[in-house]
């Protein structure tokens, strides 16, 4: 019998046994030659996954928080203004990280948790204050609330506002099209829809942004986030000239270029809606085993992952006996309701079986736990929902 | 034939198997009882590795860069003055890091490239000024100069100012006892003496540098850096309790333990004398192939590295040569010089056999750029020297 339990969090993800190979095989220097045109090709296929020919790609050593570190602190000068659209924890968490470079920040929140704020909200708030930025949760992780990114750029563009989108649980899986819906600044980190183990911080800015940036009159708060070493970095990899400023991590840069490719390979509109069937097939199974999901709508719900409450009578103790099924899940992280619900992520690599046996797992764990409910109905639910 | 290349350059080095085995494998969850208690012995094993027995140590996901950053955000305060010993490029580099965060900062010169400022020199600096913070480059990777760490640690403590080591291509390789010297921030990236892929800052800080990071006045300046954030997460991880701030990276910390203990169990003292022993054997190689060192004296040589200058008529084109011949060696880094002189690491688990090939595929590429020395003159030198 295999021993191995399925991955089935919000990040770190299953990954693609090439993109593992690469995070194993024996080292390369950060100078040599093959290692250049993986960093170079790495920076170019990331504008093709977040759709975003006009961006500057950066690739840093550090986790999904360095990405919004480096978003913040290249924007941000003190005195500046900046909206946060509130649909979760990280999103909450964008305060303090904006406020740590000197902005003033005003949040918009949402009606309830669960809820995202409407665009009308967010238009009065736009159109009270002189915001430098804003920022928005693509997916935030806590809730599985999806953002209306597509329509907070819009605004954002009406009212001359930088949008930075966190996409650490969105990018590569949930529909982005950076450019041609408006987008600033993208981040994510490498452990999500982008399929590399955790280490990499990925950020895309976009042309206003590198201005924004470029017409600064103060130094950037954060010696490590400061774009003015970083980018002659990128420049240098991409033009396959290699230069120095901190040693890239060179196994998680191979590992992330086969991943690109790999993603690449499907296409972002396949993608796109892979995520989307899975999605639909999982929250199928979870409403059909009676559950309800902190998304208020399955219009503001993610693809990436689901967020169910546990049922009457299941409390947290049924994840260990989903673990016991074979299925590693995560528990709830919002601080206000972390008891009460659970996560699974389904993003990247994520196929059928993995769908199937993850829904079989909780079958299984809530039949332990005590829950009534007609063995099977999830599974029932998934399949039907696949086959249309 | 085998094809791969001997990486022998100052970082990033060859990775034991056991190390590259860990960062391939299928990854786990970074809440995962197994991975909770990798990273809690992680911690544990830093504290032995950094000689560092009241030491907190910081395992986050960045390159040495961040390390740098880590220890200058958290301990400088605007206003507050820092004294720079000087011994490279890297040494130089500090004074940026420091000034991002408000210090002013002094610096204390070499009289020469290759030389490293007397003790004499550095007291009188101290003498005229009210320091809050030193930093110290134990091995400068850009000369192969090395610090008396010891001597400055002692002015450190005499003149009760807190020294900063930058231990990037030293620690768990060149002789440092952190908490017997007086130490107050000793710091490294995981790829060099430590033995595990880039990615990883790693940073011990004593009793004296948590003090004064409790005692400050005004927020940590970078937001990803600032203990802060991490503190509760280290101790969280080393009482065996998960907590979150940004998730780790999660493979490369999996190879850190496996290499920490790899180096604990040839033991601290055995390390640092055979690095040594292989160091005196390259470099009297290079000395019987007729070329100076950077260093100005055997006395001020790294043990990690060894920065010969090129011989009379050979330039930096024979680092292909020597490529050829089945070693890679890295350029110079140093902008006054580096067109003058090639830098080979000898750190980590370098052996014996690494040795002599390096020397070996030296002197082929030096035969082939039309020098002229007597062949086998640098083996035989290095074997002499094992001798002993």
């Amino acid at each position: 019998m295999k021993d191995r339990k399925l991955l089935m969090i919000p990040g770190p993800i299953e990954f693609s046994p090439e993109v593992m190979q690469a995070m194993g095989m024996s080292p390369t220097s950060h100078v040599d030659p093959a290692f250049i045109e993986v960093f170079g090709q790495a920076l170019e296929r990331m504008r093709e996954v977040f759709l975003a020919p006009t961006g500057q790609p950066f690739i840093m050593a550090g986790s999904g928080t360095l990405a919004m570190d480096i978003a913040a602190s290249n924007l941000i000068e003190p005195g500046d203004r900046a909206l946060v659209v509130t649909t979760g924890h990280f999103s909450d968490r964008y305060v303090g990280v904006l406020e740590r470079y000197g902005a003033v920040v005003t949040q918009v929140d949402p009606p309830a948790i669960g809820d995202r704020p409407s665009l009308d909200d967010i238009e009065a708030a736009l159109k009270g204050g002189d915001y430098k930025v804003m920022t928005v949760t693509h997916v935030d992780t806590s809730t599985g609330v999806c953002a209306d990114v597509r329509g907070c750029a819009g605004l954002a563009r009406k009212y001359n506002t930088l949008i930075i989108v966190d996409g650490v649980c969105a990018v590569a899986s949930e529909e982005m099209r950076m450019d041609e819906w408006g987008i600033d600044v993208s981040l994510t980190a490498s452990q999500k829809g982008v399929g590399v183990p955790p280490g990499l911080a990925l950020v895309m800015a976009g042309p206003r942004a590198m201005e924004a940036f470029r017409n600064r009159t103060t130094p950037v708060g954060s010696y490590y986030s400061d774009w003015e070493k970083w980018l002659p970095i990128m420049e240098g990899y991409e033009s396959r000239q290699p230069r120095y400023f901190g040693t890239p991590a060179v196994n998680l840069v191979w590992a992330l270029n086969v991943s690109l490719g790999q993603i690449l390979d499907e296409g972002m509109d396949n993608r796109f809606a892979r995520h989307r069937r899975y999605s639909d097939a999982f929250k199928a199974a979870v409403t059909a085993l009676g559950m309800k999901q902190i998304p208020v709508s399955p219009d503001k719900a993610a693809t990436t992952l689901t967020a169910p409450y546990y049922p009457e009578g299941v409390d947290a103790g049924v994840l260990k006996y989903i673990n016991e099924a074979g299925v590693i899940l995560a528990g709830g992280l919002h601080p206000a309701i972390n008891t009460k619900y659970f996560r699974i992520g389904h993003m990247g690599v994520v196929n059928r079986a993995d769908i199937l046996a993850t829904i079989g797992a909780i079958e299984a764990g809530l039949s332990r736990a005590g829950y009534a409910f007609e063995a099977g109905a999830g599974l029932a639910a998934a399949q039907a929902s696949l086959r249309e």
